[in-house]
């Protein structure tokens, strides 16, 4: 329980998609600390017994759900959600999986996989990927956003320039989040929670884990947001850059096919240098690995990089 | 001078665009250590005396030259050349530039605009922009790669699997790069070096800045590399992260304008929180600020960031 919030919403006060309808669950002033329950984005599908056949059996109606909708008395179209991210209390559990027809590399990974995450909660020392290495943890919520103004239910898994399915993996722990409000009371809700992600979340699932979360929801009047924007007080990348990267590269004219590209490079990488099977190092890279544009401007080629952090196999 | 070095390669010995006929000016032994005087992208045009006007006066016939090119003893196709980056010695001077039609926002930046920085090349101490702010500096080579296997000259512009233009920031000393080997001897060359540069080089123009650089060339034998990879030894962002970041968003389905979206926004928000005019911040960014693809996989929404280093202002 949190000692210094104003509300605690739980978990079973959660939806699936957004819809500006759906009647809030609680309305709070601005300045209002909540605590919020976070089930895990395949809905408390997969336990620590869960194997690989349950991959095949995910129910598509009940993917990320989110813990919401709050209404922020007197947030109006045009104003800022300020959202202050202080605290996550995560289960200890978490689960990667290859889900056939998603990620990047879909065409390539037909076949469903499943890793299985233990971690420690109060300590988040990096987490074991089997005899292979450690990932650094970071808990952060990969959706968070607020209902958009278009009548009707919207898919949950693509982001909007309200949030939503952001998965933007310095979203931890003290970040400032500022959200284009659509709707009268905002609309808050958030789920989806992460223990750990890399930029591009490249295989579609990062260490997918049930948390709580404490923020603090202020209004900015009148912001006139095009999009989300944040502020990180501080590094975002030191818990993993010690040891420095490994990087490998896609260069062309299309963003996405060097993206691709840099992915498959570097799960080459990783089976040739250290024995993994390339659907294990596909799951890695999604929950460790960044994707940087490292040049977009020297026509017509643009160089997309993948950076694997040397740590987790220090 | 570079005292254990095996050679010297003045900047002189330059050409403009790839071309595997053109003669090499050495050639080494694989384990060679070499030094390379790089002019600057511009050939030399601008000088601390430059004004806006002399943008409108680059000659585009003799931008980013590149020194060599170096033959390097057995050599095949189907090899790595393996650089290791050793050490620069920069100038002290350096200049960025909006060039009209070249930019990840031409479209929105017509005029040309003119920076020019001096700092100290010992110290490396972050370079002073204008009123607003400094930047932290880290040396690196913009352009640097091999003679592609496809006969005739080929512009020096976009890079290209055997690199070239590459602009990727992280190409820094201690830094070791793996390149793809199309012809007999490899025919390296390097060039268009710079004090710093954000990831995606947004404006088009670094801190481009004439140093010398000290490395060292080997043979990796049939590696078959795809695309360009390398190996950074420690963190890459630990001299501008201390503060955090300012980060803006682009959410949508094409990744280009994902990146011009949260680029604009950087802008807009630079402009109204610091005063900064346009075209200065726009410049600001390019020598300092990241392309991030915080995911790429919810679809059919991906989110690609900018994060702009708080310590600028600091």
């Amino acid at each position: 329980m949190c000692s210094n919030c104003d509300y605690t919403i739980h978990g079973r006060h959660h939806h699936y998609g957004w819809d500006h309808s759906i009647p809030p669950v609680e309305t709070v002033a601005p300045g209002s600390r909540l605590e919020f329950n976070c089930l895990d984005s395949g809905s408390g599908h997969f336990t620590a017994d869960s194997t690989v056949a349950d991959v095949s059996t995910v129910d598509f109606t009940k993917v990320n759900p989110v813990t919401g909708p709050i209404y922020v008395d007197g947030a109006k179209p045009g104003d800022a959600l300020k959202v202050t991210i202080e605290h996550f209390k995560p289960s200890g559990f978490g689960w990667t999986a290859n889900i056939p027809g998603f990620g990047l590399l879909a065409d390539q990974f037909a076949e469903p996989a499943l890793t299985l995450w233990k971690y420690d909660p109060a300590t988040l020392a990096p987490a074991a990927f089997g005899e292979f290495g450690r990932v650094p943890l970071k808990p952060f919520a990969g959706t968070i956003g607020l209902a958009p103004a278009e009548p009707g239910l919207h898919s949950v898994v693509p982001p909007r320039r309200v949030g939503g399915n952001l998965d933007i993996r310095d979203l931890a722990a003290g970040t400032t989040l500022y959200l284009p409000v659509e709707v009268e009371g905002a609309l808050f809700s958030i789920g989806d929670t992460h223990a750990a992600q890399g930029d591009g979340e490249v295989c579609g699932t990062a260490i997918e884990s049930a948390m709580d979360v404490v923020l603090k929801l202020e209004l900015v009047k009148d912001a006139n947001l095009r999009m989300p924007r944040f502020t990180t007080p501080g590094p975002v990348t030191r818990h993993l850059d010690a040891e420095g990267y490994e990087v490998t590269t896609g260069i062309g004219s299309d963003l996405m096919e060097g993206a691709r590209a840099a992915v498959s490079g570097m799960i080459d990488l990783l089976c040739a240098t250290r024995g993994m099977k390339p659907e294990d190092a596909y799951m890695l890279c999604s929950v460790c690995g960044d994707l940087r544009i490292s040049e977009i401007v020297d026509q017509p080629n643009w160089v997309v990089s993948f950076y694997f952090p040397r740590i987790v196999f220090a």
